[in-house]
């Protein structure tokens, strides 16, 4: 069938919008699929059908019903020095954002940081973690099981490095609540972000630990303790993808010179802001100012899984003033992030990636962008705690954006 | 000076980034900046700069230092029924995605939300807050200054009111730790997400305080209180954006039908990783399974606040098996969209809107909006809870994509 | 029946512990029941027996199944100065504790807040709460039974009130998860600590809502949400018995003199353990040393409910070091506690109010009592980050006690 | 000097409470201070006087400046089957409170269980935790930091086990903000509650670390993440003190006869109140309905740290309707009880545990008197969740009390 045939048979009900796949090659059917939405909405559509992506690429694997793509301005901040483990030199920052301000935002705490010589920054922890809840059918037998399972640890750890080449089981934690157990399985996934494998992985493991231990069962191979896409706090104490702490000492005169601020100011707002703020507010792992604005940011731009920015976006800011200087560091127990798979692999993103010289076959490409994305956020968190200190924050909006930030 | 003289002064570093717009069009700045990033880092960046966007529209409101745009797959799911205040009728969904799976797995939560005669939804509140922190000298000051407040509200609403036509003054509630108070101040902002608006009127407000109360002084406009971009139990008390109830009652035979699941067992995984699981986990507000992928999604395609995934993301998933049939709701504290501002005004995510048939000029399109989301986030409740309890993830994830859900 | 009868009946099995008390006078019961149980365990309760209270008095209101008294040390803390709205002037506190070096520790802290001029305090506001949770069908039911609560408040206040001249209704918040709300109600309750008073007035609303909107079912009277013996954020936003907040201002003399410590070091102690340290450990509101330890021992030796130390511990301890000295307050947001009604009639319990003149019958002695108790908590977390930071903890103990404070 | 001169001075302000001390022996400083006490604010109390408490045993252990001790009333629960590991057979629990109807409640919950067969119960972690928060230069030294530390660990182990030979090292977990590490420890403490054992080892953990990682300063032994009388989601997680769970699977038969109840409507109670309820109020880690007052009595009865009921009453409560019965189980994380040491030594603190069979001398007694008390909270719950089910809570207080319970 010819697309216009189609596109009228999904019009009329004959052909669901997903069927059309069955019908066309990947790029016509989303074009069909377009033409048949703009119909049966009355919408144009034009800029949506205006795009560089090839569909045959990213069916089955990003994306299904396409009808285009969504356009979002990207823009970079920088050069910022990076003195980490595998990010070392000045690099530029992509972030893609629709918030005015955003960018020059960081551009300036990036331009402070730089000034100072550069972020430190070390990747501390680097472990993607799945927890299934196995239910039993009392305590006594939970009691038993868990003297089961740590007898049969090494066949766990082969079942689950059965399921792929790129993964290395670390071990997992146990909890218990009455007849149900979960276990918060720990593994390294190399370069990427890692779901998916560690899904596999503790599937296999569940299926091992049913047909071996018949009175469990496994009621859910995500029992919410991995926790993905939430914010909890096992996150926070266990760790869940990288966890990074990245650091400045700014010299006074770069203080009053970058950031036209005081460092006393800029200490006392992060205390009554991001500790007692916080705290009274009822967060469990978000003591920053704006973390998620320059994850989610740099998360879209590089093909990083969005809805995680909910707990990579969780983390400590902290502060003192040295007599040397202004002292801020941000700690980031969860950042998810990875350099192969995913949207990585999508055309703009694995351009932005390139604009910091991240290629995932590299070894610990992923470490690099960790660092790298660390210390975009301590600069995120540098300027807008002096912007607050300074009383500029409704001023940038008016004069930079329509949106502001935290 | 032409666009390639000014590529090579900024590769001299004589221009920085940022000054490129000093003396280039908009859209011709955005191109001398990718160009000159191309030079010095190497990087090819031929999508990034294959766009539709104008950049003379977003300059000083969307983003800062453009270099072009990030495309990221967009879909729809759909339709479904919604039986709202303002949504009614049967809508497709735009979700912009990278994650596989994704779309096809709300689709089919849709489907059998459908089949059921439509999901109910109402938004029971619609306010958005900014908290400033206020420090004063001892106790007994917070004392005196608690008491002065209430004294002189209409003032304040006069004040706050003032600074915008869209903006009505809803009330405060008021926070102490020592010798600090936080003021959470809430407004109705129209369609507008509204934060850039309450920051403006709450930096008013401060104002009229520090010049009324001379013993109080504003620390910071955002004391983490409000609170934007974190995941905070306040939020899911007081409300921020858009409470959101929504509702299905699926029979028996369409969880048989649709879903190819069990109620019993739906229900079962709902209460052991929902409920068990997030609260073992230290969950503050998110008693779900993964809000955060559908909210991200549509975020993403409509010109959302993207960071605000975070709390948007908050809620409470709640099932029940019925003598008639599964009993399935989804409760969305604070829900953060606007239909007008922000990124709602770019090309694909203006189209975006259309296909839902939401117009920021429209009474009530910002809540028509939060409709359908609340809507489209049952359905991927509905359809991730009836994969898990069918034990179909990993295999989901095998054939349609690379990233697992949690 | 003569007692040696009843207690071979009741090792025979023929009569239960509980049904001596249709056979005997309540102090000959307790008598007989204590020789039972001596001889059904082979205990002897010699120091059990030797008591002062009059069962009879007890019977019915205080505990049932009485064997005797439990005798813990009673020591008093003090004198300090509180300046508060009731309390003013000096005050010997009584505290009741098995942890050695606890009152000694209180009793310096009371010394440098003395030698300092006393303690600031005030109670900022006072209300009980209690919080049904009510079953609806439907979300639409949930949004229609909203407005109608809020049509009917007039009629909960009388319906409320109804229960006790000693109550006032002062309002309700909702919350909502699904087809699920919970009312939290909150009320006056004079010089009682109220819970059993709150408790009966929410079974009313809960009757009057039954019979008036047939939809909605009652679920239970506590709904968790009240939050009654749990540490619950919402008791630290909206408060839940007294919320209290107390400081000083030591000069630095003082801090050398009577702590022998340096204000900057116990400053930093109260950052990087009470705010830092509590956040990253997940507490929801006890961002403090050890309010608890000092809650308990004052809530034992004067007849509170105990196991309220759990909500009542909850606060926040601020320091700054000034120019004049370091500042140190600390906030309270749900401390529970009557000067009539529960243990306090009891004859030690009595004596203990009698010490710090506090009688049940005196308007507003129950927030005098508040304003002693937040002024003893006050001191006893200056001398425990004093301890702290002059590192003579576990010397502390080794000399004085056997068991470590936090 | 004679006791009346003493007093006279003490009035007279020459000689302070404490220094009475000096001048007598212990009991006849107890009576001259309570006399002083008297005279100095008028109070009569010879209740408080009348107590059987050798104050020279006491002295320098459990309390400072004594004047006579509290008196609560004590009364018995009971018998309950308890089918432990190391508590086996039917046991009577004293329970000392001023709350009516508490002790009836936990009795009525006695007896079902030991209908049922009795409850089961299990400790399947025991461990007490001390955190010290170490500070360092920056986040390079924090990461060179942690590195040492395990290179260390053995010399840890011998450094703090040469603290005490009840004392067994088990390890430590670190967690970072910034340039500050929080150390857990862990330790072994025997028949000990333990809290100054780990105190006093991990300050000579903290001097070794100081002396062979001079980068590292110790700001506190205790840096809140311990967590010591605090509810925290670590000490849930990792568990404190022992880890207990109980349960219990009662017929159908026994949940109408002697609960008067209906399994659905308990199960319904426990799902709303305990699940939705705590998590919509934000508790991190009490979804059950009054483990505290059960812990409370028992402490008190017992000589345990009253203040950490705190955390010892965290918990998790799970129901299930099955075919066979009503399953109900309780999860207590963080028990924290001993039974040598503290308040185990006093008079009827001894005979309190006497009841129960527990000599601290006996191995394993701790966690014998853990399992009784857990059994104990599972009858609590039982029971307040079937008088909610009943709506029967008022009117057991109208009865029985005068303070109502959760």
């Amino acid at each position: 069938m010819k697309i216009e045939e189609i596109v009228e048979k999904v019009v009329a009900g004959e052909i669901s919008l997903h069927e059309i796949d069955n019908y066309l090659e990947a790029n016509a059917a989303m074009l069909a699929r377009r033409l048949a939405v703009e119909k049966l909405t009355g919408a144009g559509l034009p800029n949506v059908g205006s795009t560089i992506i090839d569909y045959a690429e990213i069916k089955n694997r990003n994306a299904e019903n396409v009808i285009g793509a969504t356009q979002i301005p990207l823009g970079v901040a920088g050069p910022i020095k990076v003195n980490g483990e595998f990010a070392k030199g000045n690099f530029l920052v992509p972030l893609a954002t629709t918030e005015g301000a955003l960018i020059a935002s960081v551009n300036r705490g990036m331009k402070a940081i730089t000034s100072a010589g550069g972020s430190n920054v070390r990747v501390i922890k680097d472990e993607m973690t799945r927890a299934p809840v196995i239910k039993l059918g009392s305590i006594s037998d939970v009691s038993d099981f868990l003297s089961w399972l740590h007898s049969v640890e090494d066949k766990i750890k082969e079942v689950t490095e059965s399921t792929s080449s790129h993964l290395k089981y670390k071990g997992f934690s146990s909890f218990v609540v009455g007849n149900n157990v979960w276990l918060r399985f720990s593994f390294e996934t190399g370069n990427a972000m890692g779901m998916n494998m560690v899904t596999i992985a503790s599937e296999k493991a569940c299926s091992f630990i049913e047909e071996n231990f018949p009175k469990a069962r496994c009621v859910a191979v995500s029992g919410n303790m991995c926790s993905d896409k939430k914010n909890t706090l096992i996150n926070s104490l266990e760790g869940r993808g990288k966890t990074v702490i990245a650091d400045v000492l700014l010299p006074h005169e770069v203080v009053k010179s970058e950031l036209k601020s005081d460092p006393y100011l800029i200490h006392e707002v992060n205390l009554r802001k991001n500790w007692l703020g916080s705290a009274r507010a009822g967060s469990v792992s978000q003591f920053n100012a704006h973390f998620a604005n320059i994850i989610a940011a740099i998360f879209i731009a590089t093909g990083q899984d969005v809805a995680q920015v909910v707990e990579s976006s969780s983390g400590y800011t902290w502060t003192e003033v040295r007599d040397d200087g202004l002292y801020v560091s941000v700690t980031l127990p969860s950042m998810e992030v990875g350099s192969v798979g995913g949207g990585t692999r999508l055309p703009t993103q694995r351009e932005a990636l390139s604009i910091m010289g991240i290629k995932g076959e590299l070894p610990h490409s992923s470490k690099k962008l960790a660092e790298i994305i660390a210390s975009s956020v301590l600069a995120g968190e540098l300027n807008l705690l002096s912007a607050l200190a300074n009383k500029e924050l409704g001023k940038a909006h008016l004069k930079l954006g329509r949106n502001a930030k935290p």
